[in-house]
């Protein structure tokens, strides 16, 4: 490694969540949300109305190296929309090594990052271009786009994270519902499905 | 750690380089970076013209804790100015720990990333809003202001990253100097006094 580190990479980033450079990508569809949401009946009633492979969000990223000081950057666009009451959410993650950080800096759109420790804090920190959220290790989080736009972000954190998905779903989803309050506005609503967060294995 | 970590960062990133909600910041004044440009007349006259005390660039950042997951997120503010016919610059490093990245992502202004291994590659990355350089480990890097506005850049690196300042004063500056080419061009040029890295202690 010493001798021969790979190239810089060279990114030009939209603000719509485009990233000239990006070194892989992928698009999660409205099939892939199976159980994220807690209205069955209106998840079942969209798939329906916009069929399974209506794209949900869009993530392109760019990573080199695997190495123990190694990042990856990317962005994550959301699109936005309900399920029921529910707003546009990603499916949400704590990363396999737990204490692994991340930052989330918003480009555009307007969203709420959802965070909650496996002890039972929650946090519902609201996002608008120019505002960023440092995640620390240990907490859970999801994007939730809480307005009329792409909810984009950037994104970076260490390549050797990982994520744990099932986490959420073997708790019956995450402890706070990000749910519509009148015509424009949003608040947070505890899930009566959550049993609590499994301690996963300490890193 | 697993039972209590630390709160998410709330932060506000101005296009200017403020940040609200950051945990700390520092200043470099011109008396700071004797030894940085090669011409030292040049250095001398500046520092009788602005005074040692003149603020060359500002660093805003957050951190949290120095777990081996964790990061730093901040921004960087180079002010605009030429020392000789080279452009200004920061003091420029290489990671202690050298395999550590680092991403820079431009929120205003016109520079460059000057970038270097210690066997000789050298990159110049021009940079201006929106786009942005994902620094792999094992390269030296400094910003450079190439325009005549402040050059802004968010940052994000492994917290147990740290900096190697003395690298390249030891090499006698660093192996490629960005300096003025026409009224308002940039360019870049081989600084005869750069002797070569030593190679640090392997991370």
């Amino acid at each position: 490694m010493t001798t021969s580190p790979p190239e810089p990479g060279r990114l030009t980033i939209g603000l719509d969540g485009s990233m000239a450079g990006a070194s892989g990508n992928y698009i999660k569809r409205l099939g892939d949300m199976s159980g994220v949401y807690r209205d069955a009946q209106a998840y079942a009633q969209a798939l329906t109305e916009h069929g399974e492979d209506r794209v949900v969000y869009t993530v392109q990223e760019h990573r080199n190296v695997t190495d123990d000081g190694a990042l990856i950057i990317g962005t994550s666009t959301l699109l936005p929309g309900k399920i029921g009451d529910e707003f546009a959410v990603t499916r949400g993650h704590l990363h396999a090594r737990p204490n692994r950080a991340e930052l989330y800096h918003c480009l555009s759109g307007t969203g709420v990052m959802l965070l909650e420790t496996l002890d039972g804090r929650s946090r519902a920190v609201p996002l608008t271009a120019g505002e960023a959220v440092h995640v620390p290790g240990h907490w859970v989080h999801r994007s939730v786009n809480t307005g009329d736009e792409s909810f984009v972000t950037l994104f970076c954190y260490p390549a050797d994270a990982g994520q744990d998905y099932e986490l959420i779903q073997q708790a019956g989803g995450m402890a706070t519902l990000v749910v519509a309050d009148g015509p424009d506005g949003w608040t947070t609503r505890p899930n009566p499905d959550h049993g609590g967060y499994r301690h996963p294995a300490a890193t």
